[in-house]
């Protein structure tokens, strides 16, 4: 049985993230969902409300439980009992990165294990930063975002 | 007749832009030029004193019009009536970001398709946020940015 | 009026050549797609047979015109006419050598221009060897090449 | 119940992709290691041979079986009642032709599901064609390659 | 003889840069470790204490010099009488950006070389900025950073 | 004082091997040249005339030797008493493939170190397979080539 760990900012959660967690539910036999209570980043949504967005846009996937969590990856992988993290990634750009935080979290614990799933071809173009930008100049971020992140990115910028 | 949009920030106008927008007047009918003002990063320049740098360098080239605007490019693009974007791609690092963003607006409107025009190996290394760090150490940065924009920079740190 | 000379093996056109075609012969005036005679590489398919495939899938378009060469891409464009080249390119790992081409193009010919314009989401995974392989394995490479060229490529391998 | 396939020539199998079996063998229930026999490239050892030296590698695994596959990946896959592939990634220069691979396979069949496990930071280096390279030259390739792999390519270039 | 400038923030000094100022004190007659001063950048650690971790960490080499500059990097290998500048590259995604700063910096001075050494794998997943996030969190950063830096960064965020 | 050994096929030289060689003679006391001799690649010139192209190229330089080696380069850098392995990089495509080498010689020999030097901007997109292609369409080759390398491969496809 296996059980992964994806922890992120979702500020807030996209349809590239859900294709990914979508991907993973089907993969694995539990997916727990970590959004991460960054310390250093000025976020847009608070936890609470980036934890609701992931719980609405996820509702359908029965081993995909949200959480918040303000823990060091590996020990909220550790609390979880799992050794496996679970990333996206949508191209080389991203790799570099997210193949250095996977070796950093295995010096951290030698037991934890990062797995990769690329993103869908036609979500491979979203980031979080980028639908922010296109929704202050009130371009439409429907195609980009879940209905409840989107429509609250919306107001944020009336 | 092709009519393109490059749309930055600008800020300020390098060479290397300069190089892409005279390589972009021969290729195409017309190219705007658009001084994006971004509500989200701190501008070294005002939009007005960056497109006049902008104009001042590109005054030789008939079929440049260079604007300030602070609508969504491909807002930007349907007033202008034309349906193509330009940029200018330094090398593999540039590329990912920037098809990602060709996605986004080809997401935001279907017609848009963006170019991309290859940055002449001499301007490779220039960037606008590289050239401030060597102004702010009094380095000579005349050869990094044309003449009316160079003076501005200097004048900014002295 | 912009003229674009688009050069390649072509050994078979894929849908993602035929989508950069179509983008192209809506962004530029004319667009001649040429293929070349490789002098170093076992072709699968004569270059008329390339030349048919690539006619059959791009009837449609009107301002497009195929030929097969065997000149220099920098002679062929001076013939047609032209100065301005276009590739597609899918990702960061084709554009060192896309810009390298180009590099070397214009060194050549200082007035070639090369143009990129980006591969379709859907088509960025495609590749004319990658899909050769399926067809030995008897997959189904419909979904990959245009009607005409699958149909060829299918009886190659039997 | 996650059961994987890691197909590939291995020709031979190196102590890279050893580590990245070994770590699959704990994050999934069963791996299963695929000797591909590929029809266009010249291979080095047969694969009766090959998959000899990856069973006496992988012989402490018990959730992992090698077997020989002359079937495209995703047809094995479905034999096997698996839809899940799994490659080793060894940095940005290998992602982008794995993640075309992969968009290849899901499209032959969209319930196909590929998914990457980081080579370790010490077995990033290694690739079979290097390590013939210096086999050729008679160098030490103990450090490389698993015992038994390493003597049969020793005495292929006495 | 050959004497290099190795120029940058160290914010702390990692264990990634003491083992390329380990390596290149023994390739190079002497090697000049530069902490810049950044004017943009907020710093963790003040200069001096940057300068401190950076001596401590270094005692052992003999042909290592530590020293604080404010002034363009160029400018201080002139006053140092040296034309190398020496740079560690992690990987592709460090190389485009250096080899940008490596071009800005001969087409500030046309006498200067810059030369890079490779990261030694184990410590290619190092970057001061991760190293602090991790501390934020409480992990064990001692892995990662020389005992005096490390010590310091843990008492940061008590 | 710092002895360095660049190793590679230079079939032919290009102008960019020879600005490589050109910088690393100003930065170190010796370059030794080795033309290697590869045992899997049909070269285009014989070993002994590349060897010439390569001394006709470099007369000027003093400190510069061309040698033939058929060793490992880790064995060659023994014999010539030095431990540093010169390399030129033109990007980051390159650099992956550059950094496994480095890492295998280093595993090969722990003494051993790699460096690399920047090509210059200007001849970042030579590659002699590109310039052997070009000649075989009889375009004009000087401009990338010395002089003794250019007529020799124009002679190879009147």
């Amino acid at each position: 049985m296996t059980e992964v760990l994806y922890a992120g900012s979702f500020d807030p959660i996209t349809l590239g993230h859900v294709d990914v967690i979508q991907r993973a539910s089907r993969v694995f036999d539990k997916v727990y969902v970590a959004i991460s209570i960054n310390t250093h980043k000025k976020a847009t949504f608070t936890p609470e409300r980036r934890a609701d967005f992931a719980k609405d846009a996820l509702a359908d996937l029965d081993n995909v439980e949200v959480m918040i969590s303000d823990e060091l990856t590996v020990e909220l992988a550790k609390s979880l009992g799992t050794t496996v993290l679970l990333r996206g990634v949508r191209g080389s750009s991203d790799l570099d990165s997210e193949m250095a935080i996977a070796g950093l979290n295995e010096k951290l614990d030698s037991h934890i294990q990062t797995v990769f799933i690329p993103t869908a071809a036609d979500y491979r173009d979203l980031s979080s930063s980028m639908i922010k930008e296109i929704a202050k100049f009130h371009g439409d971020i429907s195609k980009f975002l879940p209905a409840k992140a989107a429509n609250a990115l919306k107001n944020k910028y009336l």
